[in-house]
């Protein structure tokens, strides 16, 4: 691979290293809870890793969100996805409306959604509740071109650092990252094989249910995509590589995740997808993978490809393939209890019982 | 394996097969929702499972409670536990104050906790919260005879039964079940071993902590208590293993368990010990098992074999250790969210999205 992570600054502050005076202190609070030591598994690592990122021995989420970025691919037109194009708005309008699946567990787990057009090919007006960051209509085919130019790239990841920033100022702690386009996951195929080296095939799977005949033509699409950006781009850089095969929403994602980290957010990152603009974001500042959590391990055949690449172990493994954010909402009550366990619990002198014996 | 599981009705209803009906309806309800057919993997097949169970199209949970059987064990003077028997009744007090894991979790998913004393060590007076059960102080060393007395098995069977049947009446309809009890790994063990067939080896691990060499002490311990069953009762039947190596709190959570299934409630079941209660009840009325949720995967070592033997998957895998019912509190807003997926999501008509193509 021609690239390495983190000195790509473009016009991000680093993010800054997290504490680690704070861990023992934690551990220690952890350790004298009334259950033996280490038994609650994650839950306790999960405190101890916001606990780090807060700086604080009382760790608290404060208006959890999870942004789901929208945007359209003009790769569609190669007949990679097995739904229509015009399901990305369709699916805006329902997650306007409440009827999606984020919007269901959103509701379940309290989490505050905001739905964002990164770039959808269809004009909605004003409607309530959408903000509109339309970089452009959908990217452009990249089979044939780049999908964006770089003015379009730079704007994406300025408009999701600002996205992350105006969030910050009211009051989040912790953004979870979702996302909705139809042919994303063609982007985000391209985007894992160029980014951690894993062979195209293990990058490419069903996405939102293709035959097993439509995957071997998306496999054709996007090999063939390949040879055409190593052709017009024999010495590429990383901003070659985001603007050939990312997504608006892809990009975007990854400048909100840039920003939450400098800001000392907690991340939560769903699946292939975001996982796929985790990736741009890393290469750009590998510091941020201190303060993200890998809610869940998708279906979707590339996802455990990148997660072994960065060596993080999901919580979640739900058999899910749905995006949206889905498997980061489920992973938030998950994240609520475990500080609720380190803020909560009673210690065994605070109880009156009794330790452990030395056997 | 001498023994086979069913026809030992002792006196329980059979639990009433699950209709198979309603499921085909469900099925066709969640492929009509606005996602990719079987895109929420694990959630689906829960909504489908509870609906069953139900027979419903629109399943709920109603006052969903976790029982925390607690008990003492008369293996405990053998130095099979990290902790001292004392721990047992401080537990129980510190349930009672709300401090306990169980109790914050139980908080976090909004879930009911019943307190029942099963048979423990000490005299609690009549605090308020705690249901007092209690069916001896503490079983019997079993390494030099039976822990229990028929009568006092059948007791815990018969009040289990109870318990369940008053919490149903109160409106219940998903009952989880947890513990607490120093030593009830060494009763869980036998259990697993005599029931499984698993090689005794397999089924004991460090319980709340010990060291390498007190595991091998366990392993002694009930190996011995095993030697002397098979000389004292050379042609075992069930209840014969039952009240050599149960303890009070695994039985009568047994009879809850088979009263549940009898009344239709869905089960949610814990770890290793809980799980050894579900293998005794299963034993009884192999029915059970399909009302029957697995939480999560128990780092403890013979919960793997149990849930192996079952051929069932745990929702979570979180390194858990602690019992208390702390996974299957965990699990209950999972299900409450596939629930909600089942009830709250919009149609692909309802919400005019556009189907797959043949793709």
């Amino acid at each position: 691979m021609p690239f390495t992570p983190g000195n790509h600054s473009f016009f991000f502050r680093p993010v800054p290293k997290i504490s680690d005076l704070i861990g023992a202190s934690i551990q220690h609070k952890l350790d004298f809870k009334t259950k033996p030591k280490g038994s609650l598994g994650r839950l306790e690592e999960i405190a101890l890793h916001i606990g780090s990122i807060q700086n604080t021995l009382e760790p608290k989420l404060e208006k959890p969100t999870l942004f789901i970025f929208a945007a359209d691919h003009g790769i569609a037109q190669e007949g990679v996805s097995a739904y229509p194009q015009e399901v990305t708005y369709q699916m805006v309008l329902n997650f306007l409306h409440g009827g999606a699946a984020a919007n269901v567990l959103a509701r379940q787990g309290n989490i505050d959604l905001e739905i964002i057009d990164a770039g959808v090919n269809f004009d909605f007006g004003v409607p309530e509740g959408l903000i509109n960051q339309k970089v452009g209509k959908g990217t452009k085919n990249f089979s044939k071109e780049p999908a964006m130019t770089e003015l379009e790239l730079l704007e994406c990841l300025k408009r999701g650092k600002e996205l992350a920033k105006n969030n910050y100022a009211e009051g989040t702690n912790l953004l979870a990252f979702g996302e909705m386009g139809i042919a994303n996951t063609s982007s985000s195929s391209l985007l894992t094989h160029l980014l951690t080296g894993t062979p195209l095939e293990n990058c490419v799977g069903s996405g939102t249910g293709l035959s097993p005949k439509g995957i071997q033509n998306k496999v054709f699409v996007l090999q063939k995509s390949l040879d055409r950006f190593h052709q017009d781009f024999p010495s590429p850089g990383l901003m070659d590589v985001f603007r050939n095969f990312g997504g608006f929403e892809i990009l975007m994602m990854a400048g909100a995740m840039l920003e939450a980290g400098s800001l000392g957010m907690t991340l939560v990152v769903d699946g292939f997808i975001s996982s796929s603009a985790f990736l741009c974001a890393y290469y750009i500042e590998p510091g941020i993978l201190d303060y993200t959590l890998f809610s869940h391990l998708s279906e979707e055949r590339g996802h455990i490809f990148q997660l072994s690449y960065l060596k993080k172990r999901p919580l979640l493994e739900l058999g899910l393939r749905l995006g949206e954010g889905t498997g980061a909402l489920l992973s938030i009550p998950l994240i609520r209890s475990s500080l609720a366990i380190l803020n909560e619990m009673a210690s065994f002198d605070s109880a009156g019982v009794s330790q452990k014996e030395g056997k």
